[in-house]
């Protein structure tokens, strides 16, 4: 087969063998999941962060959108872990194109100029969202037989997931174009308070006004991803020998309607935590 | 089913029965394939155009990437054939950027505010490029039995061929979401001079530079759509009674490596023309 290739890049430049001690930059790493793997990673691995804003950790200060100014940052960089961006469905498209499109394009690049031979992605379910909307709140019951998996036709349900299906093609295309490997992670929902029947809950599917407070309940239940099952499931990504991958992550919810298989598969992902029924 | 629409849109706004004379906006009407348009489809419909420059025949002039700019031509409109943008698999990213994805997403988004009820939109077979990368030139053979359909995992080869994955999902956000009708063309090679071994052959898949000229001559073969068949296709697109699809268009050639089953079960399109073996 005769593949596309960036003609500077080999197989042989491919990234050192998992588990080896990497370095690992984080964008967005004053974020919520950025914060989750500071505490729960660093020991791991030599991390290094890309924040919007200065922070009270050290980090190079930059927009994702303007890609001159965060080349700095990917020097001399093993893995990036890109969870840059805004992290809201009802995002406007403004956000959407300048943060989310345009920022991960430019995550993408940048590591692509600087060699480095992974970058795991923040996507979103909101790439599929439809199929959740079409199937609540019947889906969140525990008895449930549907789970959607990583194989379902794009249906995004906003402006928002959209730019997740974007984001997916065109990491895929550095995977396959440039050697690159390329982990998305459909990430589920993580919380501040890591509760998964704490306050959060009123907050959750803010775009669904329809759900009652109890679907609600259910739905943070089955969709609830710990913050050490989502730190488990970064190293887990960061570690995997697989070219290209999209993943659901979510802890062993027994109201989860999002298949664990391919993070099982490729990743060797195992959820410890599990949301009460 | 509770489907998450906008509460200003109902089924009963759904576009006039397919048949029906409708006022239909043709976007990058002066290039190749708006040309085509403009000469067959004509009296099946009344036209109007939306150009990036004064042309030679009435237009609304704007640039797609400018929203506002672009409004007034869609009002009074029932369809869009959205064909603006570059064209080119080697565009830069920031022509990508600018032509497709902020371009189709005003156009999305101009269509829905003045109540347009159908887009027809040109997509790519680069949203898939990759397969046809891995495979060439055997597959371009009369007698290879590989087809690809619209149901592959995308594998865009370009930045370009992102775009069209995310103009494919963001028109299903809108189909889905709107109840907006929407049609996905990738659309084959198109040529100026309509002639599948002409002198067109020698710019063909210029981003596989490994391709010898006899390599070069059977994709041309493989993939000719002729300006016919193309006018065909866009008025099954406008006609077809289907909420959402992504067909291929290829005019009925021997080496053709593209699916035409969802184009002939989803909107009753049959080839006429057959490019020599």
């Amino acid at each position: 087969m005769d593949l596309l290739r960036d003609p500077d890049r080999t197989p042989d430049d491919l990234p050192a063998a998992a588990g080896h001690l990497r370095r690992v930059l984080v964008t967005g790493a004053e974020g919520l999941i950025g914060g989750i793997v500071r505490r729960h990673l660093a020991d791991r691995y030599d991390l290094s962060a890309l924040t919007l804003a200065p922070a009270d950790f050290p980090s190079h200060v930059a927009d994702i959108a303007d890609i001159d100014a965060i080349r700095p940052a990917f020097a001399g960089v093993d893995a990036v872990v890109h969870m840059a961006g805004t992290p809201h469905v009802s995002s406007s498209w403004e956000e959407v194109l300048h943060s989310n499109i345009v920022g991960t394009r430019n995550v993408l690049e940048a590591a692509r100029e600087a060699g480095v031979g992974c970058v795991v992605l923040a996507s979103s379910n909101h790439a599929v969202g439809m199929y959740e909307i079409e199937a609540a709140p019947a889906i969140y019951a525990d008895d449930d037989p549907r789970v959607i998996d990583e194989w379902a036709e794009v249906r995004p349900d906003s402006d928002y997931g959209a730019g997740k299906v974007f984001a997916e093609a065109l990491g895929r295309m550095y995977a396959d174009r440039f050697g690159m490997r390329v982990v998305c992670l459909r990430i589920g929902s993580v919380v501040a308070d890591d509760d998964p029947t704490g306050a959060s809950v009123l907050a959750t599917a803010a775009w669904m006004p329809w759900l009652t407070d109890a679907d609600r309940r259910a739905r943070l239940r089955a969709t609830w991803l710990s913050h050490r099952d989502c730190a488990e499931l970064i190293r887990c990504a960061l570690d995997a020998d697989v070219a290209f991958a999209i993943v659901y992550g979510v802890s062993d919810n027994p109201r989860r309607f999002w298949s664990l298989d391919s993070a099982q598969d490729l990743l060797g992902f195992v959820p410890h935590d599990r949301a009460p029924g």
